[in-house]
């Protein structure tokens, strides 16, 4: 009974914005060969993840079934998309298949890990193929903001599937090659099954901005700069970082980049071709000795990372630069909701220096990566397919692209993380749910977002800590009074006596009451002693703290 | 020699948005009389402040010189100006005086906690003038998001001084009173010393727009809406809620008020005459038991505030009532930087239930309360001062006010909290700089933001905590071996050997070596055991716990 079929299964990627990985299989039910396109990172954040390195997706499904994998497929160097190939290749073990720049990216990923590079795979661009199993693979050049983005054109024998990655239709984005309309009506001519379609800038109503609007207005803006001028953007967009660079030149200005990832990125794009005329740059030693009117600085952490380059110098002398008034600082980049804080902290620190700052609020500086709503229905119409699968958004954002195809008689789904989809019929069809969830790097361990132990630093971190001490002696008799210490909470309460001493004093008077049963059973004491210690606190001071209780015996 | 002079002190709302408390001073250096404006608060976030309800400006300055204190005025009934009157009262036992909308929040809020209200003096808007030794003070009406703000005219021997508050220029502003350039050009006309001024908006390069616009496009949204309709804005916005209220009426809606805020409001505004004419409103309980069709809910909880109604009907049924596939939520209200990620949060989990949402994205939906930069530059003409003090605002927001005012040649300053500057020359001149801060309400106590509390949560919620517990005899020796507990931290670590077996033996190995001198040395031994489990948790788990060390000794 059990025809062969085509699914797709994000377990990672989509109801979110972040750690992308996309399961493509083809064969019958459960035994489908597969390819898994993306294996991103999410970033983590003080309220929900204190402490974790990296977020990633629960592939679980997928290690279980590794021996079914035939590729994994990386579309582009976006953090988002390839930041996890160090952490989870081990547990594939499958080749990794990538456009140079990417692959050269990935290699470096595995490099910083002790792992070897040889596992990835440099492809040649559409129209060539690999084969996988029952997939014809061809990695299709789309315009993004990072060089050698690449759309999977993905055959089976249920149709063609086209995996956009991240794109945005721009006739000139100056490094890598622009949206190919040609190109993809070529791909398309013979008939599209499905779309699988970033929807990032779904809600974005105008057509988006070519990269090539900006090289102009940046080095006007650069030209009538006067002191030391910095600017910082993601190092990933290669073709900015040119922009800036090209603009300082024009200016007369000598060329520094600061940070690490700005200073990879150029390596690995010229390294691979990617770039081949980025103008000259001078050390951070050199630039120390040149008069301000001279240099111009392109640094990393446009999103207000505390460690990276610009946080640094709006702190102070970052590797012996300093910035001071009527220096300028750009910021050719935009705040990623959830970092306007300490984007916002960056920017007053700048200006309590006396720099001035240049934002994108302008629209002069900066232009997404991304298709806009009006795009995204430009290229349904180009490509014509018969279902279209949102990914890459927040539910609301797959719910909004899904409407824009539906508008245009294009069948279409809501499928969010673990829904695996039959994608071979005239319309999607759920055929089932799959287990998935996130994986945190913490420290240099994984754990899984459901284990407790986040929750555990959450509630410290809200409600305080208090360590009860109790020492019984062979007869399960009080050996000298219980002692408290308290983490996180303040010293003194509502009736300004010592809330240690207040605590300690409740627990003894506890302890002194408590039945022979009470005192022999660890639960019950621990119980109990929490509650009177949680008792007193509240009333002293108006919470409820965690409480660790800890019972020796002397037995 | 010393002669009188006319200080401005900030302790809080310059160089940040929130906790405003701004203070004058009129007299012999050291013995001016003062006069304090506003008493606000600034609300909590994870990434700084973990488990804090309340964050509030630290005037111990004030309070050590309460004795000089004439009056305490609040300028409107924002959380920002007026939320921390109850909190701080009690500390400076001072007549507060507020217009009568204003006046009503407070005695609220001093009710809240069991203080009297008595001590909130009503006073009528300019020309009537309170005196306070030196100071004749007059509350001017402004136009902002909230009834009866009021700018304060306070008159001294050296001059005139305008304390704007928050405002914006509203012709119509559709409750309270229209900004008033008649009178200000009245106030203006003998010469105003020093303008200090909001600063909140000055980026936005566009002349504010009327709160009159919305209705209009309000009532169109709603009118054109199926299923059940809400909105959330803020809820002191009393004309917006009136505004969204009136809307339903129109669309043949009842309305429900859902949030204890929202009552409130409506509440305190009808108290005070403020509000005439509000629609009639049905309760939760009769909404349930009509058509969703002809029901209008209005909610507090714009900012995603995770305990508000708003985020309380996104997650599931609230008071009976749930929004379903085909209803429609407004939110009339922009998002505060630093809350989108709980707004979007909210967004789409109405998204994962079908519920449209609609935004302020349009333009349509919410205007601001604040002047915007042209709108700055409007106001400055009006009132020509001499000098120009930029207030709430982060210092970013000071500096461009600051430059606004001097490219207009008026002198002006960036005066941040603590910066107390005499204003009765041609020019702003820095006295003295005070030491200020912040206080946290925490539970019930008030800690200060410098005391280690909070940092002890952080660094808990970051890192893990493990608490180690040895017990020595009578002659130091170690009574049995030491033990761990821990908090946050993973249990298995790279050796796959539970973390905790492997640092009591690292613990003990080290217990069994030490010297009697360390064993007998509280610190010393507290500070080894530290060393100790970090070396081996960094090799386990690649991180270094916090560590409370617990040592008994049998003496």
């Amino acid at each position: 009974m059990s025809t062969e079929r085509l699914i797709y299964l994000p377990l990672g990627g989509a109801g979110e914005i972040g750690m992308n990985a996309y399961v493509y299989g083809y064969g019958k039910p459960g035994r489908e060969r597969l390819i898994l396109v993306d294996l991103g990172v999410t970033f983590p954040d003080m309220d929900t993840t204190p402490g974790v390195n990296l977020i990633m997706a629960d592939i679980s499904w997928l290690i279980e079934r590794k021996d079914q994998l035939d590729a994994i497929y990386i579309t582009h160097g976006h953090e988002d998309h390839i930041g996890a190939v160090g952490h989870l290749y081990a547990d594939l073990d499958t080749p990794i298949y990538a456009r140079a720049f990417t692959a050269n990216l990935a290699r470096r990923k595995l490099d910083d890990l002790g792992l070897s590079g040889d596992v990835v795979e440099t492809v040649s661009p559409w129209p060539e193929v690999q084969e996988h199993g029952p997939f014809k693979v061809s990695v299709a050049p789309m315009s993004h903001s990072i060089p050698e983005s690449g759309a999977l054109v993905i055959d089976t024998p249920a149709g063609r599937v086209v995996h956009t990655g991240d794109f945005k239709l721009d006739p000139n984005p100056l490094v890598g090659e622009p949206f190919d309309p040609v190109m993809w009506a070529e791909i398309a001519k013979d008939g599209v099954q499905a779309l699988v379609c970033d929807s990032t800038n779904v809600f974005s109503p105008k057509p988006g901005r070519s990269e090539s609007e900006l090289p102009g207005e940046i080095t006007k803006m650069i030209a009538g700069a006067s002191g030391m001028v910095a600017a910082t953007t993601f190092a990933s967009n290669v073709a900015r970082v040119r922009t800036l660079a090209e603009a300082g030149q024009r200016a007369g200005r000598s060329v520094v980049l600061l940070g690490r990832a700005m200073l990879r990125m150029v390596e690995a794009s010229t390294e691979t071709g990617v770039l081949t005329d980025f103008p000259p740059v001078v050390s951070v030693e050199d630039a120390q000795n040149m008069p301000r009117d001279n240099v111009m600085l392109i640094t990393t952490g446009s999103q207000g990372e505390r460690r990276a380059a610009t946080a640094q110098l709006a702190r102070g002398k970052y590797r012996g630069i300093e910035m001071k008034e009527g220096d300028t600082f750009l910021f050719s980049s935009k705040t990623i909701p959830g970092n306007e804080k300490e984007v916002s902290r960056i920017i007053n620190q700048f200006s309590e220096r006396g720099v001035e700052v240049v934002d994108d609020s302008s629209g002069l500086y900066h232009v997404s990566g991304h298709a806009n709503g009006p795009d995204l229905e430009q290229f349904h119409t180009l490509i014509k397919p018969k279902i279209v699968v949102p990914m890459h958004g927040e539910h609301r954002h797959l719910r909004r692209h899904a409407k824009l195809a539906e508008a245009k008689g294009i069948a279409s789904v809501i499928a969010v993380n673990g829904m695996m989809l039959d994608l071979g019929g005239d319309a999607p069809n759920v055929v089932e749910y799959v287990e998935t969830g996130r994986k945190y790097l913490d420290g240099s361990i994984k754990i899984g977002a459901m284990d407790g132990i986040i929750r555990d630093r959450i509630r410290i971190a809200l409600n305080g800590l208090v360590v009860i001490t109790v020492i019984l002696d062979e007869d399960d008799e009080p050996l000298g009074e219980p002692w408290c210490d308290v983490r996180g909470l303040p010293e003194v309460g509502e009736s300004k006596a010592a809330l240690i001493e207040l605590m300690e004093e409740d627990l003894n008077q506890f302890l002194m009451r408590a039945g022979a049963k009470t005192l022999r059973d660890d639960d019950k004491l621990e119980e109990n002693l929490r509650r009177v210690a949680r008792q007193t606190a509240m009333s002293e001071i108006g919470k409820k703290p965690e409480v660790t209780v800890i019972v020796s015996r002397m037995r």
